[in-house]
């Protein structure tokens, strides 16, 4: 039997696993063969765009469908490609510089952050960023923006709101991504961190498992909650997704901390912990502690 | 103009960003309208099987041609499917139990363990693992397998070996994945590790970013270096990922450790960090200490 025929001759039994995001699947089935009929596992993954392919994209395509939620500058298609298989296509237009730099990958950095650097470069940042920047934030805080968003809230110093990260669709499980947002307006990022706030951290970590459990049946041991260093934006967060969800954005070490970590290294550990450690940053070019960086590392 | 015709106007300049991964293209050109030529960017995605197409697979596939490192039971091809779009194909015959269970998804749990939990349950469990199971490791730490494969040795009990981990193909630098073994059999995991094991921790993290520097050209600060907790082998080692890696194996937090960490949780903040701490594990239902947990909970 040549290999060819071992293929054609699989008999599908039923779908192992399988992986939209890389679209991939794991199908069981048998082949039968002189020597019997044996089980068989076929995994089919579609292969990339050959670079070749790309400068004459559009004469390719076949069948265009608009989708109705085209929106301003986007507008979405599905179309096939050059054959039967179904592609979606996003296109924007008239696209700025801001949505180019967007999606062309900057440079990243590996950057050890002692306590010394924080201090002389990283806090003085901080505290210079504009505070119209996380107006937004303030305003979830107060109720005075995305209220209806809002599923719990907590009052008080020790308090919190907890709302769907924008970019979950709130039906996927396997993809949920809750945020909390404290109260405190004095917590900037982890750095802030203390024996004092051990009340507020351990009220997140109590509260919120149960009520996703609670509201999306999600239990608590299938939920990571984390922060990010750097932050995105510096008003203490947390985030709270699926732990399927292993391709959450950055969701790695060097770019993540464990929020059970944080309550166990102040508890037990050292009060003072995130003052005295020294902590990993990945840091893309075009952030502005990159920039600090480069112009102050002279003065270290 | 209707919308379509915006996607059939669309003229390629170049590729703005590109993941085969998830099989998407970002590109950037422009459409030429009555209003004037407006810069564009077109994202493209393949989409994934549909479920309903997975019963006749092999109808479908067009074309077939079998790859020559077909090996004993793996055989791979690639195909098209229905139409022009490839794909490729592993098919697995005869397959076993273990295979199946090895593409079956299985349930995870995020678990803290804390010392007690460790010292009752984990460490027991390590000591009782035959040894043999680790055989392949002092194979390679030993020089008696796959000395050809490695590409830096260093002697002594804080010596280690570094070679290629088999996931990673050699060529692409974004995917570069290298793997330290250390020569001493005593550290079965980053528990026991101390301030005596500084000299060998501070020895990797001098040597290894040097080397891969100058024999991948690879730099330093677009590494990441960490260990798996818990690891799949009770033997100490450590992964050595290029940062674009973003979804090497188990990167998340949660069950790795960034060696930078470990140093200074080590080093600054205590000698005995990894016996006082409470470290997060993410256990599959199939994993043996999961099963010892199950046995064991009610002795705690």
């Amino acid at each position: 039997m040549v290999e060819t025929d071992l293929l054609k001759g699989f008999n599908y039994e039923r779908t192992l696993n399988e992986d939209p995001r890389t679209k991939t699947v794991w199908l069981l089935g048998h082949v039968s063969r002189k020597t019997g009929r044996d089980v068989a596992i076929l995994i089919a993954e579609k292969t990339h765009f050959s670079p070749t392919e790309l400068a004459g994209f559009v004469d390719r395509l076949r069948n265009v469908r608009t989708q109705v939620e085209g929106n301003d500058i986007y507008h979405w298609f599905f179309s096939e490609w050059d054959g039967e298989t179904d592609m979606k296509i996003t296109l924007i237009v008239p696209a700025t510089e801001t949505h180019i730099a967007k999606y062309t990958p900057q440079p990243v950095h590996y950057v050890l952050e002692t306590p010394d650097m924080y201090n002389a470069l990283v806090k003085p940042f901080i505290e210079l960023e504009p505070l119209k920047r996380i107006q937004w934030v303030y305003n979830i805080v107060d109720g005075t923006a995305e209220s209806e968003r809002v599923v719990l809230r907590t009052s008080g110093e020790e308090g919190f709101v907890l709302l769907p990260d924008m970019k979950w669709d709130g039906v996927t499980m396997d993809h949920l991504y809750l945020l909390v947002i404290v109260n405190t307006r004095t917590v900037r990022s982890i750095r802030d961190l203390g024996s004092g706030h051990l009340p507020l951290l351990q009220s997140i970590r109590d509260r919120v498992p149960a009520f996703v459990s609670e509201r999306y049946g999600v239990s608590p041991d299938e939920l990571r909650l984390f922060c990010h260093y750097q932050p995105s934006y510096y008003h203490f967060h947390v985030h709270v997704t699926h732990l399927k969800y292993a391709d959450a954005p950055r969701v790695m070490i060097g770019q993540s901390h464990l929020l059970d970590t944080i309550i166990d290294n102040i508890k037990h550990i050292r009060g003072d912990y995130y003052q005295v450690a020294t902590l990993p940053s990945i840091i893309g070019e075009k952030h502005g502690i990159w920039k600090a960086m480069q112009k102050s590392k002279d003065a270290l």
